[in-house]
């Protein structure tokens, strides 16, 4: 789509989007083969801040669901400090795409499974796969230098291409610490990710128990658009993140959010012929803050009616029933807390009315043209009381 | 999924659903092979309140969406009145389904293809096809029942059927009626449905003018479940309703509802090395209401800041420079209106601080410590005043 409008569109663009995606492979914890999945792109900045826009983004998430960065951070590396790594250490080019799927393993399998599929897969001597290894344990920028000047390479041409990759990285954490998240950031020099196509600065979020997948993934893709036909280089960053492994984070946390209850008031007929002023009081009420569910099914018995009111999570109940309305009236149940009866007056002495509040003080009979207004001071108070 | 866990749920159930939807057919106006449909669905009410609740839910769309009773409406007819009509004539039962769809063709191509189709595929009398159209083309259940008492056959088994029928019809209308909404709703003994599985009463929704596809769809399907394999039989009423012809419907009368403008701020950074200052800035005002877009690639040309700005629909810019940085400063522009001198000696009166507002009212150097604060505060001000 970017690439058909590439004339018409004013760069840079910030877009997200939320699909529901599917896959085809074995079903496991948190890898469904349909899920949902929060993409977010900046298209058109060359400048590092996009990384850091979109890793703030992510890192507001985690602090809206109250994950700390005890429970989960995210791990930054940069392709390039590989991709330098390796041309210091006179590995071709070609081979590298292939190394990072054989160190993507690493967490897996362990050093010494790597060196060993490193020397068998590229041809490399012994002592390079240690070094290519040891290089990529390093969970620091001062480390990761120290351990290539050891290398003792210093007068390779690429070195100052690994100084840029660095210079890069820094900058990204100076910009991170500046919007005060960088207590969930770490380098790690292990992390390449599984995507081919990306080409810089690269990160996944992890849960620090070790317990579960990579809770997201992102990077930076400058080459994808002209790879799909694109006029020019057109700069891209972007990560997805699933709804799968989060929910086993959070729910392993006990921090999944508790949905809303459904509805605030529950109105019941006591027979056909009552059903017609439940869906009176009902529309006036749907058309205010109160939320409203009409019981459909009119029932003699009283019984019935309660646990349908109860089960709903409301707390008030208007029963319809024909004696009330004889005298004009409708009854309201308090399901939870007793009415208030300061509030009662007051809303009495507005009106001029007289309620009769039943001695358990949880029961009430109201005109019929004053119980939708009456809902909804009730309504207002207990949200004023939160 | 109901039929699964029959034995665990607590009916009835009101459930909705905004799924994706795909499906394979020639694309037209109104009709795409992939779009967002709208469902709801009553499970466990015989009750004809539950195809009350689910016809008010529409209208409340309709409502909302500011589409009057002059705009659209809803078409209600029963099945089984034609069911019962058609017995009353003697026709076969075991016709009824493909009748249906034939009849379901009168708007398209007209009354005497109808009845030529109808004496051809199920081989009636010219007499019989000509009742049925004439039934069917019925807009009210008084004219229904004057067209049915016509047809001479009052002593037939079927009539009291047909009676019952239409006092479902009147009983749905009534609470209708108690919700405020029948000015939206007309009885259309024509509608019919496409699908197979309806067992009662079936509704559509519709333009006025004539010129679209319906806009949804709904009806009774008491068998459904059965037939997957329930148990018992489980009363179910739901609709369907695409985004397609309602997106049609309102571009047509410009009632599309505008999408809120993106943000109220855009920081911005002269250099590379202010950037570190800008996204601190961001990071302290995406914590409150206040919507931030932090523009990525710092520029010394600031023709290109206002212009990104500008795009973005904020109210305001805050551009931080170097050399308001030295004096512990930054800029602030106001890219709609003047800054309001009552509100900026307010609030200067109280943190004792002086800004500098330049000639044209537009531009003001804020104090870095105090910018958040301050652009809160004109964000509050403007919310207030809305």
């Amino acid at each position: 789509m970017i690439i058909s409008k590439e004339k018409e569109l004013s760069f840079p663009l910030k877009w997200f989007s939320i699909p529901q995606c599917w896959r085809f492979e074995n079903v496991q914890r948190g890898r469904k083969r349909e899920h949902f999945q929060w993409n977010m792109d900046i298209i058109g900045v060359k400048n590092v801040a996009a990384e850091a826009e979109l890793i703030f983004a992510i890192i507001s998430l985690y602090q809206s669901l109250h994950l700390s960065s005890g429970d989960v951070g995210i791990k930054v590396n940069s392709r390039k400090v590989l991709n330098s790594v390796l041309k210091i250490m006179d590995v071709p080019d070609e081979d590298f795409s292939s190394i990072c799927i054989t160190l993507d393993k690493l967490d897996k399998i362990g050093k010494d499974r790597v060196v060993e599929d490193l020397m068998g897969a590229h041809n490399l001597q012994h002592e390079c796969c240690l070094n290519i290894v040891k290089v990529v344990s390093c969970t620091s920028l001062e480390a990761l230098e120290e351990t290539v000047r050891e290398l003792n390479k210093e007068a390779h041409a690429a070195v100052p291409e690994l100084r840029s990759a660095l210079d890069e990285l820094r900058l990204l954490f100076s910009l991170l610490d500046s919007f005060g998240v960088m207590e969930y950031v770490t380098f790690d020099a292990s992390v390449v990710r599984g995507l081919a196509y990306y080409t810089g600065i690269v990160w996944e979020g992890f849960d620090l128990s070790g317990e579960f997948r990579a809770i997201c993934g992102g990077g930076r893709y400058d080459n994808l658009m002209k790879l799909y036909g694109a006029q020019n280089e057109i700069s891209c960053v972007g990560f997805g993140f699933g709804d799968c492994v989060i929910m086993e984070v959070l729910a392993k946390r006990n921090l999944l959010p508790q949905t809303k209850k459904t509805c605030d008031v529950v109105v019941s007929a006591y027979n056909q012929e009552m059903l017609i002023y439940a869906c009176n009081i009902t529309s006036q009420l749907r058309q205010t803050e109160v939320i409203v569910d009409l019981s459909l099914q009119p029932k003699s018995r009283i019984g019935h009616i309660f646990d349908y009111a109860d089960r709903s999570g409301a707390d008030y109940m208007i029963f319809v029933a024909p004696d009330e309305i004889a005298r004009g009236k409708v009854r309201i149940k308090a399901l939870r807390a007793c009415f208030n009866e300061t509030d009662l007056r007051h809303f009495m002495s507005l009106r001029d009315e007289t309620f009769e509040l039943a001695e358990d003080g949880k029961q009430l009979d109201v005109p019929l043209a004053s119980i939708s207004l009456f809902v909804q001071e009730l309504h207002a108070l207990k949200s004023a009381s939160r």
